[in-house]
């Protein structure tokens, strides 16, 4: 943990913070730090800051805190992720959170089992403290967006466009012939969202629609890489690529 | 499974292989496959192939084999790796694997606690399955090599050049500047070296050790990554800058 995340209403008056659970154990025991020291601190949603420490004895910590003007900025990737396995996407959640997502759009596909959405990880109490997680991990406090949609065909027809808007959409696929990278350096986007197949990939259907609705193939190479593997590997390009139009 | 690993010793003659262990349930039941259909087979750093199914009843399958002419090349990329948790490098193995490594040089660091080191995974009979598994999902048949080293110094000064030759050598790291794109194209290398720190980052001496060694320092953003997800993010970044060389 880089950054100890608090909610808005646990911040009284003149900055102070007082912690009784497991992240007054982390700065005490973890960062051990003590009386007169500093912990980065940040408010969930919102801006980033430094917290002195009035005390700090065992899983009671006092922080006094002084913040930012601003929130940082919410991350210009977003993610279309056919939903993985629980045990998978379990894994996934604090990831994909420190690598930066604005939004997480988790779809149904043909490949996907029925079951995979009968899981409790799938609801925000399941995977809001996941994200917490890599969010302090990572320095960052905002929130991914998360939508859950059962239906693939309704979802890319009718409810991208509100939920996506404009941004540069790139489905990574064996087939694809260009670079992630040359697709940024064509036509610089302010935002990009990022579709990842099941396990065992999207079916030709599923493509075609991809295709019809503004998704450019891109490809990452001959190699064929479990649905995980490929979702950090995709959203670290994304991110490069975008950094290198800076 | 996307090839079915073969060891050398299990090919009889005309290419013709009996399997009776979990890559049997495998062809029957995953891949659903039966007499007459082919599946992609490989043999262990060796070539691929395909096997026309003979048979295939439960546990035991009968594949006939006919291989290509060359094994595929090894991957250009390796990556000295300051050993995780044995629990993350459990998951590492098999990932690591599928986005593709020549050699694996796992070392210890400042940050790196000594029990990491006790733990059976760190034996040939524990990784070696897993790295298995990730070539299967990738295709491939090369087995990267391992090497282990409880002593971060001699490593580098005395060890590093007989194991890597004249890889160009990357460390990521929080003040690097350029990205691994720019050190790529500006002198394209035959392969590379990928050096990732343990949690809580290199100390300085090993930077300055890593920097006297001729590892140029990189960035992947200003996100501080858990390090398994930072050495999936440098494959990734890795792979991509050495395919847009081709």
């Amino acid at each position: 943990v880089n950054l100890i995340l608090l909610e808005p209403g646990e911040i009284g008056d003149g900055g102070v913070v007082r912690l009784r659970d497991a992240r007054a154990r982390h700065v005490s025991s973890v960062l051990n730090v003590a009386r007169g020291q500093q912990v980065r601190v940040g408010v969930v949603d919102g801006p980033r800051g430094l917290g002195d420490v009035e005390s700090a004895a065992g899983d009671d910590v006092v922080l006094r805190c002084v913040f930012e003007a601003a929130a940082p900025p919410r991350p210009a990737v977003d993610l279309l992720l056919a939903l993985p396995r629980p045990k998978v996407l379990q894994r996934l959640w604090a990831q994909i959170a420190a690598l930066g997502v604005g939004r997480i759009v988790l779809t149904n596909a043909e490949k996907v089992e029925r079951h995979y959405f009968d899981t409790h990880i799938l609801s925000p109490d399941g995977y809001r403290p996941l994200l917490l997680e890599g969010l302090q991990q990572a320095r960052d406090t905002r929130v991914p967006d998360v939508s859950i949609h059962r239906r693939f065909r309704p979802l890319i027809e009718d409810e991208l466009d509100d939920l996506i808007g404009d941004a540069t959409r790139i489905v990574a696929e064996p087939a694809g012939a260009r670079a992630i990278a040359d697709v940024v350096a064509s036509r610089p986007p302010a935002r990009m969202l990022l579709a990842v197949g099941p396990e065992g990939g999207w079916n030709r259907f599923e493509l075609e629609m991809l295709g019809a609705h503004g998704f450019t193939s891109i490809s990452m190479g001959p190699r064929t890489l479990r649905s995980d593997t490929a979702c950090i590997a995709l959203l670290a390009l994304a991110h490069d690529a975008m950094r290198s139009l800076q």
